[in-house]
Formats: structure tokens, sequence, C-alpha cells
């Protein structure tokens, strides 16, 4: 819309108006157009927006873009009046606005213990020590400079639908699984930076230590940093993002998303676990019996339908599109199935794009409404032969003392008004 | 960097940066760490920067991410300081500080016509007219109800390399090959759509045309339009950005830029081209004999080496990262080789990441610099077998007159400081 008000605008057509009224109530949603329809009035009619009546805006204004204003509810919203303070908090990704695979850079959802380390990258240094033949500090440029990679990964918050171990509590799937992103990620493998310091032949732990004020640090099993991890100087094409842990972090694909230590200045090679506070007091499962878990490093499979939901309401009758995402630490989504009437029926739904290790996919089903009740679940199954589990399931086994490791299925009822919310059917 | 002064904190350990010493002519890049090294100045010394002595900014500060502060450089260049307003010109994509295969939405370059149409997606309309059994207008609820589908393609102008068919003129991939990006794609597809209008047996051609200022309009034949065009809302996962035609735009994978109308309006189905001004006074070829080509859809195979270049000259002795970025209109590509002696010797650079349909490749050559000047060029292979021609061989088939489709090889001189500029060699 532009800044000139409608009163600026001396005439409007309504050739493109008329068009609105003749088939409102045709299921396909589009409206036959009938010229002969223009010249009366009806409150149908939309008038033309004659946004070609006036320049827009040209090159020189935005080095760097950003989304039309018209987008501003597209946005993280964050629970900083929840914790204790805004530096050890949560933010979320709004999953039900978006779409695809690639999660846009500027609403990756955060959590961080001490805030976003403010780090030049000039001055960034990556230590190697502990049990290496060549302890070894790496600026910057010396990681640009040896060979480099590109994945598709998925970070999931160990805590991602954390609340709702005991039922069914938050409102949306932005709050209920927004703790998960899926970028794009350019870096060297963890394994050309261990080469070359030289593992010791009892090298069986790292640990990873951020430049941040928490210093946050977790212990990793030498197999998984061989395997498949990297350190990221990049993400979705250009450079990591501050919240993302600038200019420097570990992508441990399909683990817990604590495990991917931002802003990472040190690898201290050990023989065993550090048993650091992260991996001791906090993120450990403790179950019904007093006992704990720990060392819980994959996010299992799972699923959730993003659209409709409760932020995202069905508006209109007849054909409609439910979209949402599935993935699994260990390996590809495989199927996901989706029921509309609280598991009585289940249709396969159709995966979309690249079907990628440890990425989220992207799943539809297109179905019409006509205005019933609905109670919708997905269920994923990966290339492991695992289905996700029903939370009922997860507690038999687990207990309701877990904040994390909820990959239940989420089940939202959607009322006859097309309005969505977050409900439990076992 | 904090906003404290090095002098607000009262130590700074050192243990890191006496790391810096030692190994500091170690072909690796890495130093080895020498910790009893420590006490003794050195220049070399980095001084360890304590980011984790205060607390970073919190999690509410940003409900959309940007870049950190210490990537300013990293911007779109404009040249509306060449063209007669900035509403219709030009910015470039900084093709040089990029990497992986998907071009961050604040980065992409910008071709408009008449200024970014500023448009409220609840009052935008598609209509579908002409040749159709059923002319229709669409909101964009309409459009987000069909089948949905996500597909990644590059977006190449015309215009793009244009002025080097006078010989070396740019000096940086940033506008000799900037008019370039590669996004993922949300949308319908167009056969969806005019499967709803109904095609009449003479339709045959399209005419695309914007809700801009500039009425931005080309002729599309049938055949590309039931293949495999969308009508995208979405990109990188949200909705389209203003200077890529939000609320909608044609996606006409593999074909010049300038067919992609963007802020969609109206679809005309007709029996023949329009012959708009786009595609007989602008977009066409005008050859050594008078003649001009025109409808030259196909952006041929192409590619470029980005690091080094002009803007990114090589730092370092040792090791090095040779990194660009390759494709095709016409399929995938297969294969990109590399020279960096001017033509004497080539070999077959590593492609990394997905290889998909009309969508760049990133290709990797890890080399060792010592010093010498270099003459670097890459020449893209794509699946019908089509290998990119030299500057000189386009030349010969089309003069020097044209200034779209100009998909020769570039070179880059890489003398021994290390600095990049652009030259040719045939």
């Amino acid at each position: 819309m532009s800044d000139k008000s409608s009163a600026d605008i001396p005439s409007r057509r309504k050739f493109l108006g008329a068009a609105g009224l003749a088939g409102a109530g045709v299921a396909l949603g589009a409206r036959p157009l009938k010229a002969q329809d223009a010249p009366k009035p009806d409150p149908l009619i939309t008038e033309v927006q004659d946004w070609n009546r006036y320049l827009g805006e040209g090159v020189a204004k935005r080095p760097y873009g950003m989304p039309s204003k018209f987008e501003k509810h597209v946005a993280r919203r964050d629970v900083s009046w929840l914790t204790a303070v805004p530096e050890s908090s949560v933010s979320f990704t709004p999953l039900h606005e978006l779409d695809g695979i690639i999660t846009p850079s500027g609403l990756c959802f955060e959590r961080h213990h001490g805030g976003i380390a403010e780090i030049n990258p000039a001055d960034h240094r990556l230590m190697i020590n502990g049990l290496v033949d060549r302890p070894l500090v790496f600026t910057m440029d010396d990681l640009r400079r040896m060979p480099r990679v590109n994945k598709i990964h998925f970070l999931e918050c160990a805590a991602n639908s954390g609340m709702e171990w005991r039922g069914a509590q938050l409102n949306g799937c932005q709050f209920t699984h927004g703790m998960i992103h899926n970028l794009m990620y350019t870096g060297v493998t963890l394994k050309t930076v261990l080469d070359e310091a030289g593992l010791k032949p009892n090298a069986k732990w790292l640990m990873l230590e951020g430049a941040d004020a928490s210093g946050m640090n977790r212990s990793l099993p030498i197999e998984k940093a061989l395997d498949d991890c990297m350190l990221a100087f990049g993400m979705n094409g250009e450079a990591l993002r501050p919240e993302q842990g600038y200019p420097l972090r570990a992508v441990i694909p399909g683990w817990e998303g604590n495990i991917w230590v931002k802003w990472l200045r040190r690898i201290e090679v050990g023989d065993m676990p550090w048993q650091t506070r992260e991996e001791t007091s906090k993120y450990t499962d403790l179950l019904a019996n007093g006992r704990a878990r720990w060392h819980t490093f994959v996010m299992d499979a799972k699923s959730v339908v993003t659209n409709p939901s409760p932020q995202a309401p069905l508006r209109h009758k007849g054909r409609n599109v439910l979209t949402g995402l599935a993935w699994s630490g260990r390996g590809t989504v495989k199927r996901v199935d989706v029921t509309l009437d609280g598991g009585r029926n289940w249709r396969t739904a159709r995966i979309d794009g690249p079907v990628l290790e440890k990425s989220v996919v992207r799943f539809y089903v297109d179905f019409d409404w006509n205005g019933q009740e609905l109670m919708i679940q997905s269920r994923a199954m990966d290339s492991t032969g695992y289905v996700q589990p029903t939370k009922d399931e997860l507690r038999k086994v687990r207990g309701v003392n877990s904040i994390y490791h909820n990959n239940g299925i989420q089940t939202w009822l959607v009322r006859s008004t097309g309005e969505a919310e977050n409900v439990e059917i076992g």
C-alpha cells in the first residue's frame, strides 16, 4: 500500500474488482470473471489497487533487504518474561508462517545461556588441545583455507515440546515445536581439523567450549566427531548469524541442539566424558524411578502439522492445504501419515522437495473441508523403521518428570469455526 | 566487540594468544601451541578477547534477526549513478562473499523497471483471461489453497556479464556475474492454475503482466508454461521479498530473468506472442549483420570463480580454497573444469552439495599457492553435453553489439601480491 491515500488517486479501474462478484460460492476458490457484472454495486467487489500509478522504491535504498512491511507478524516470539533474564532464555521459530525446508536466517529460534557473544572474527581463535599430537590454534582465515563442505541439517533443542510432557499446554506450533531450524551450513568437517592436530590412541571424547559468557560446554564421543560433524562458519549462503554462533559453531547432525556449541573457541581431546554441568545437572531426563537418562544425544523421529494449527486457523471451506514438517536424527524421513479424525483413518502425506539425511522434510495433504470438526495428527517414520510414538507411549516409559526429548504425536482440534487448539487424545 | 573498551576489562588472559607464536611459518596454516612461549613478548601474540566476561544481548531484542555488524561489507552494490533513475536500475549480489547454493534473501540482486511495487497481499489479485474456458480471478488465499510445490532454481538476468562483450570491463564478480540468485521457491505450478481456467485448443502463448509501474510484460510459450513453471509466493522459507515480486511472481526455470514477471497480476492466454516492448526493442540480441535474435529465452551453461577474484584476493601462501558457481538453463551441471594457468592445464573441480535441475552448483578446487601469478578460468559442462564457450567463440557467432546472453569463460589474473583483476586472454 502506498503512502498515498485512496483520495489522492483520481480514478480506480474496476475491471478486476468486478470479477470478484459472480462465482464467490464456487468450491474451487477462484472466481469466474464476468465483465458484464461490472456496473452492479456489490460488497464483494474489490477495488483494483493502482500500484502501477506511481514509481516504487529504487535499488539504492537497501544494501541488505528485509521482508515486506505486510509481513511484520512473521516474527520470532520470545519468552523472556518467563525466564529470570533475557540473556538465558528462548525465542521460537514461527513454523506456521513458513514453507519449504529452509528456515529464513532471521527467524531461527534462539537459546542462549549467557546472551549473544559479540565476536570480531579477526580476533577469534579456535584452539585444539588435550590428547593430540600437535596442539593447534586456528584463525578464521586458517579454517577458510581448509577443504570446505555444505550440508543441510535440522537443529532441534532437546527441550522442544518439553512443556507438553504434562499435557497440552501451549497454543500454537511456534511454541510447542518452534525450537527447531533447518539450514544449509558451510564449513569444514570436524575430522579435517582433528586429523590436522593428530589424535592420540586414547582419544575417545571431545569437549566443545563456547566463547560466550556461559562458557557453554559439552562432551562429544569421538565416533560421532569423526562421522558427520562440521565446524560451520556459514549458514544459508552467508556468514553465521550472531544468534547462531558467529563466527564459528559446531554442527552435530541429528543430535540435540545444546551440543552444537556456538561461538566455538576450544576443542579439548580426552579419554572420557567431561561430565560438565550441562550434561549432569541440566540436559538429562529424570525418570519416574528417580534415575536419570543422560547422554541422550539423538533427536528421535518427530513431526508436526504447522497448518492448520492454533495460530493458523482454517479460513475457507472447500479445498485446503494441510502442511507440516518431519525429521529424524537417525537418518531420513521415510514416510509421514496424517489423520484428520483423531486416528480412525490415516493417509500418507506427499513429501515435497529434497529428502536429505538429518534434515526436515516438508509434507502436504490436500483436503476438502465442509466445516466438520477435525482432530489432526501427523506421524513420522524414519529410515531405521522407527515410528513416532504417542505422548502416552512415551510417558509409560519415561514418566512425566522429563523436560527433554518429547517427540510424541501432536494433536490439533479444529472447531467448526476453523479455529484450532492444542488438545490431547492419548 | 563489546561497547566496553579494553580499559574497562581488568586483565586479559594470554594463553590462547601465546599459541599464535611458534609455528607461524607452517604451511598448514594453523599454528602449533607451545605453552612455554607464553611469557615472551612477540608481535604475533594475539590477546585473548574476553567475550565471556560480559553477558551478550538477550533474546527479546530482534524478532527478525540481521547479520553481525562485522559483516556490513557484505552488501548489494547498486549502479543507480549509472542509470537515469534508481527506479529503473540494478543492484548486484556479492557472490564473492557467499558460499553454498542458497542466496541469502537480503542479498539477491535487483532489477526493477519502475521501482519496487509496494503491494498489500490482501488486496492483490491474479487474473487469468483470454483463450480460456473460465476467466478467473484469484486472491492470494485462493492460491495458497491449491496444491503446493517447492523448487530450488537460479534466476539470471539476461544482461549478466553484458558489459564484458566488448572486453574485460568490471573489476569483480559481483559486477561481472552478480545478476544471479538461487532460491528455494514455494508456490503452485502454473499448470495447476491454467488447468483450472481451462485452455482453449488454440491457446499457444501466455502474456505475463506485472502490477508495478512499468507494467512489465513478456510472452511465454504454452509448452514451457505447462512444463516446469511456477507461481511463487514463497522464497527461502518465507514470503517473497518486495524486491523479488511480493506477493506473487512467475518462476520460469532456466530462462532469462525478465520473464519471471514480478508482482504478477495477470496472465492472458493467446495464440501468438504479444511482441511487447520488452521482447522487441529491449531483450533482443543485435547481431553484426544488423539482424536480431529474439525470444532468446534460455540461459546457457556458465560458471564463474568467485574466490579468488578482484574483490577477494589471496591473502596467504600455502593452501587455499578456490570456489565458484556453475549453472545451466538446460538441465543440470555435469562437470566444472578449472585452470590456474590460463588454459594450459585443467583440473575437474569438486562439486559439493545438491546438484539440482536449473539450480546453481557450488564447486571447489583445493590448491597450494607459492606466490606465482595465476590465470584462473572455469568452464561448465551441462547434462546436454554443452560446454561453456570462450568469449571469442561467442563473439565470432554473435558479434559485439549484444548486451545479453554472454556466457563466456571469465578470466581472473592473480598477481604475486595476491591481488586479482579482470583480464581477457581470448
